[in-house]
């Protein structure tokens, strides 16, 4: 039996309902996060929750919380009544019940729900790489929101799914911006690590952001600003990042091997500096 | 108390809830339509019925019906459990429940929900029309299929809102695609009402369709192909249309005045015979 946290009380999964008339459920109108925790510590939890306001402000979405001292203690809580050590935490927070209507309502409480979930780890996948497709960017022009408004990503991924690929790279006026579900990074030609610059095109994401400064500490050089398909057919390395997978290398871009097919050696320094900065946080 | 159908039940609206891993929740994932009833007809039922079987299958979502003809037996059912005779459907279809992941889960029942709502009709809004502001259109690129993922329609009704427009219309590479809830047309130079051609940047709405039907049958050439804003500043007549308020006068855009600020004779023909239509429905 799951426990879920909705709008101030711990429940069974199977009770957590929301309104019909929710407008996350109605229109897309909310925000999430993804963190990960291990041996019940919350990883990155201040960058998530920085991001999380950012959300929330742009949206202009009312916060259910006075202060954010109390989410951390609520999902503790949860990890607590779940009984787990590692794993993920989602968490959804909708501008509210209200009758439908576009417009924003004048007096509405945001609606919040979290939950845990596991993921089944492959470590194959770290060690042997995996394989993407490249393909149109078809979103709208705020990808810096972390929004609900997820369907563009889903049906992409679900197209690299069945063209077996693990992830789909997505190509906006020739350049990468990201991965449906990851950002994009090479190690261009100067054996710099190069990534899209945070703009409005692509959500900045924690393991990304983590994964630059781990870089930065480790004298690698570092440029935010995309790179095209070209960048990438001829780079040195290729790799993902993202909260729920952290860096994987990227060793075939539509079925042509990236550095003949093996995770580069930056990236593998890149993986284990990552694995690094986590346990510094479980030890802290 | 407000009776809502929601997968195979007839619930009071504050008991119909679904569950917080509801796909269209958690994604957006899902499709929808919006419906006008008039002494207990369905409106243009056919059109809406054709273009909600577009939308399932171009996300592939499965139909929760055998056959249609039952859905329009529980709308009618709802309708008369509510005991009102004019006003609106809300039609919500989503992929359905599963544990949270990007990829179409392999068996999965779709959640269905219908309600009905009504809406305050304001006749100076056609006897007088409407102004209208211009923003450009940040949306993605699939705006053919009518999916819940409305949070960049939001944010831009928002906005004109706030701006004291009526509507905003969107902009993309120069050309006027529609409004955020609404099809724009203008009369050109040549008395052809001129409106954006279907295609995947804008949602091809019934409201639309009839109209150009009427436009047709009344001898008005039609021409389907985008407009530039300097086309629309020059334009001799502007309107708009949506299923919730039929056909609408724009006689501002900016606060610049169309046709002196004056509703124009091509549109008040066209509400008539939008209005003509309508009752031939209601009386067939």
């Amino acid at each position: 039996m799951q426990i879920c946290y909705i709008n101030g009380s711990f429940e069974n999964k199977s009770d957590a309902l929301i309104s019909v008339e929710d407008r996350g459920f109605n229109f897309s109108d909310g925000v999430y996060e993804v963190m990960s925790f291990s041996e019940e510590v919350l990883i990155n939890f201040k960058k998530h929750l920085d991001r999380l306001k950012r959300s929330l402000k742009e949206l202009r979405i009312r916060s259910p919380f006075k202060n954010f001292k109390s989410l951390e203690l609520i999902i503790k809580k949860l990890i607590q009544l779940n009984k787990v050590h590692s794993g993920y935490i989602y968490l959804q927070i909708t501008r509210g019940t209200a009758p439908r209507n576009h417009l924003f309502p004048r007096s509405i409480s945001p609606n919040l729900v979290i939950f845990t979930f596991s993921i089944k780890k492959d470590d194959n996948l770290i060690k042997k790489g995996v394989g993407i497709g490249l393909t149109k960017d078809k979103r709208w022009q705020r990808c810096d929101i972390k929004a609900i408004s997820l369907l563009p990503n889903l049906l992409e991924k679900q197209n690299a799914f069945e063209n077996g690929f693990y992830e789909i790279w997505q190509i906006r006026n020739n350049h990468i911006t990201e991965g449906s579900t990851s950002n994009a990074f090479i190690i261009n030609s100067r054996d710099e690590i190069q990534t899209h610059s945070k703009n409005n095109l692509i959500l900045g994401g924690v393991a990304r952001d983590s994964t630059l400064e781990i870089a930065k500490k480790k004298k690698i050089k570092v440029i935010e600003k995309p790179f095209t398909v070209s960048n990438l057919e001829n780079c040195k390395e290729a790799f993902l990042t993202s909260t729920t997978v952290g860096i994987l290398p990227v060793v075939e871009v539509e079925n042509k091997k990236i550095n003949s097919g093996k995770p580069g050696l930056i990236t593998k320094m890149l993986i284990k500096g990552y694995n690094d900065y986590i346990y510094s946080q479980i030890n802290e």
